[in-house]
């Protein structure tokens, strides 16, 4: 029995791809629902929209709403949260090293580590120095976690990934995708989504 | 002691005001706050951002996933759904009529069934005869209320109110905002809202 599974979708860039990362994993396990860590980049996805950064920022009052419910939303939960002084980070490096990461058991925990490092502490993730203290931080091994991130192969399967999320009419992120391709976004559709992934398993 | 008060912003042509405004009524009783019903129009704040139209209609992407999303919340809800053929209907009459009747008594009966009118039936709200029904639904007397509702002073309170909506930093519906001018967007933010509201009384 393959058992249930979901697609999570989320860009490093992405505000609140940070409380679903650091709920995801207690709850897809209460769940019985095995998560599968997807991380894609919005740019390109964005381009298409015709927007050339975050509608956070295109839209101050959608902005400055969002800041303050991510701030509420993470006094809520518990979690760490200080704003960065920098909004959208390109999250290209993140997001290959976290692809190397997951071929090899420690990706979902660096996804958890880099948007603690950024959303809970203010920390510039487009920093290589700040990847390599994450991955100190998980004792991993630095050097040779950024040399596969820039392996032709992982810098193939980032956009291949971009490309599945773009068919499967990803807009925005953290967005989940169940077997029979059904579309959530945002994090507030988690439980939902996972509802949903059990249904159809 | 005046007790705790949630403001309730919604524009008859928001698809995610509709399940807000059917479940307020119950969670606003458990939670001990007194619920203001503040209808205004989100057209002048929409073209203050460059939009013409509804977002939901500029980004196709995202319109797929919101009447896929809203079906979805509905059948958990267990609301009736039944998207119109036009969206976003001129939700104008609408709320001239919903003012009027929140002076009278009957105000939020009124933007219920308008909205179960609209989203549940698919109807179009934009059509008089359709506001009629509506108050005959309700056994009230349509005319005299049609009649209201296109006074000066209800058209000029209208106006203010979306004058209102802009000054607290409205962005999009429908909103939320207590006595402290703490703003939450978005049906999913009621439950919050509505702790915050008590919490600050």
């Amino acid at each position: 029995m393959p058992g249930a599974v979901l697609d999570f979708w989320f860009d490093f860039a992405s505000t609140y791809s940070y409380p679903a990362a650091m709920r995801i994993g207690t709850l897809a396990e209460q769940a019985h629902v095995r998560v599968r860590f997807r991380p894609f980049l919005l740019g390109p996805i964005f381009k298409l929209q015709g927007w050339t950064t975050s509608p956070f920022n295109l839209y101050p009052a959608k902005g400055r709403h969002m800041w303050r419910d991510l701030e509420r939303l993470c006094a809520e939960l518990g979690l760490p949260f200080q704003r960065p002084a920098t909004f959208p980070q390109n999250s290209l490096l993140a997001a290959r090293v976290a692809l190397a990461g997951l071929d090899h058991g420690w990706g979902e925990a660096f996804c958890c580590a880099v948007f603690r490092a950024q959303f809970g502490n203010g920390r510039t993730i487009d920093d290589p120095a700040t990847i390599a203290a994450v991955l100190s931080g998980l004792a991993l091994d630095a050097a040779p976690a950024l040399a596969a991130a820039q392996s032709d192969a992982i810098k193939a399967r980032l956009r291949e990934q971009t490309e599945e999320a773009q068919r499967l009419g990803l807009f925005g992120a953290p967005s989940f995708t169940t077997a029979d391709k059904e579309l959530f976004w945002g994090n507030d559709r988690l439980e939902p989504a996972l509802r949903w992934a059990k249904g159809v398993s």
